[in-house]
């Protein structure tokens, strides 16, 4: 069987280096899961002796403790480095971006703005950086705007990461409406929606797409439905053991994507599988 | 007959302070026309010897020459003071803004877009504060954008202070979907919309609604426009001799509102001659 990969598709840049990190430093410990799939961190484990830490508490002098791609609040990040411990900071560069920006605001005397989820370890992390915690605020949506005041008529603004564009803008206008000086940064990743973009575009030249990734991953039913939308026959597996040889018959050639928490081994062994077959 | 004048009519607050300003320097001259009115200018000429320059080149050694709310660029004003004329500034306060805005961002090596009209004076003003001419955009739409290649990835933006919010937050967000740091300055001045939104509000409590203003002025055009959308029996007139008493026959309440460049005393006289009637 023929077979395509979606010209992106699985990892981001920031997932892969804090793996390539994680497999240089031998014996150390990730503060928190480094990636949402546990096959992944089992490897980690396995062939690298990667611990896992839930809690800062967890961490022993001399430890080696691995900061993960969404970073982590600037006094958890001061605690590790008071407990002796020896940090590698894994933060994906495109969250430190916003995290030196809020620092750098804050300081100007810019009222902050974060538009993203303030339960997420990446936005709490850049939240942190803020000088006046008092002035760093959250927002999901235009609507919690109405209930901000803001300290200075100058606001500067960041994104998660992951965010969409078309909502963040809706955010940054009405701040423009209401205040003189709006200082836009943008700081969306476009690695998820290139997945996305590139699925779009392999699902509609192939006669069966197979999208790998967790089944419980939003990231992935998103591949999957952007999938089903331009071929019927698209499924959505989690490893090569799921695979029915009956998807392929009287298919020529097969369109293969992942989610971004898939490693690629898991993604090549499928890629093997299916090119086995006639 | 009862009159009701709308609760924002005729000059903005830098028109008012341009044309005080001149009233206080007798034998002064304006570089430009202040206003576009013929009869207030007329008045400023007869009441206060202000005259009235077109060029540079007219000025002579002493004069007092007063810059209009549009202000000038800033090589112009180097050259009125080489000139020995004694300057005086009525460039309206909102326009000084992003001007200075312009000159400190293009320090701080931001590359600049103005939103509004390229041939416009107030623009050219603006405009000529940039450090590096070359990095010093103009655009009146979306689709501009496109021509543009900017030195940096840093952009600062300001609008003509007459222009619609709408048109600028569509700009600034195509700038902020390309550029990883956009700073918006909003320097929009509400005097036009006031004026339109007290329009319309007065003209739907109204029998008979008077706008006054220049038969070419769009502003004004626009203002006779919205009030007939609420307003029937709505009139646009250059002065008191064009008021038909027959428009007030079994009418309670006249409404009436001015464009931008209509001069209080001209209001005044309609209103006196409404009033007179029965």
């Amino acid at each position: 069987m023929k077979v395509k990969l979606a010209s992106n598709y699985g990892f981001c840049f920031g997932v892969k280096r804090a793996i390539k990190i994680a497999e240089s430093y031998e014996n150390s410990s990730t503060m928190g899961p480094l990636i949402h799939n546990q096959d992944e961190i089992n490897r980690l484990k396995n062939d690298f002796k990667v611990g896992l830490y839930q809690d800062l508490n967890d961490v022993k002098d001399n430890d080696t403790v691995i900061i993960r791609t969404h970073g982590i609040p600037k006094n958890d990040l001061k605690d590790l480095r008071a407990q002796n411990a020896k940090v590698i900071n894994a933060t994906c560069p495109f969250v430190t971006t916003p995290q030196q920006i809020v620092k750098k605001m804050s300081k100007e005397n810019y009222s902050i703005l974060i538009f993203g989820d303030a339960t997420h370890p990446e936005v709490k992390g850049v939240q942190s950086y803020g000088e006046d915690q008092e002035d760093v605020h959250i927002v999901m949506e235009p609507s919690d705007l109405e209930k901000i005041s803001f300290k200075n008529n100058k606001i500067a603004t960041v994104a998660q990461t992951t965010k969409k564009k078309e909502k963040y803008l809706e955010i940054v206008n009405a701040l423009i409406l209401k205040n003189k000086e709006v200082r836009v940064f943008n700081t969306i990743c476009d690695a998820t929606f290139e997945n996305q973009d590139a699925a779009r575009d392999l699902s509609k030249e192939v006669d069966v797409m197979v999208v790998i990734g967790g089944k419980n991953s939003s990231n992935t039913k998103q591949l999957h439905s952007i999938c089903k939308e331009n071929c019927e026959d698209s499924y959505l597996i989690e490893n090569e053991t799921e695979i029915d040889n009956s998807w392929f018959k009287d298919k020529n050639l097969c369109g293969i994507t992942a989610g971004a928490s898939t490693p690629d081994w898991i993604i090549q062994q499928v890629v093997d599988k299916i090119e086995g077959f006639n």
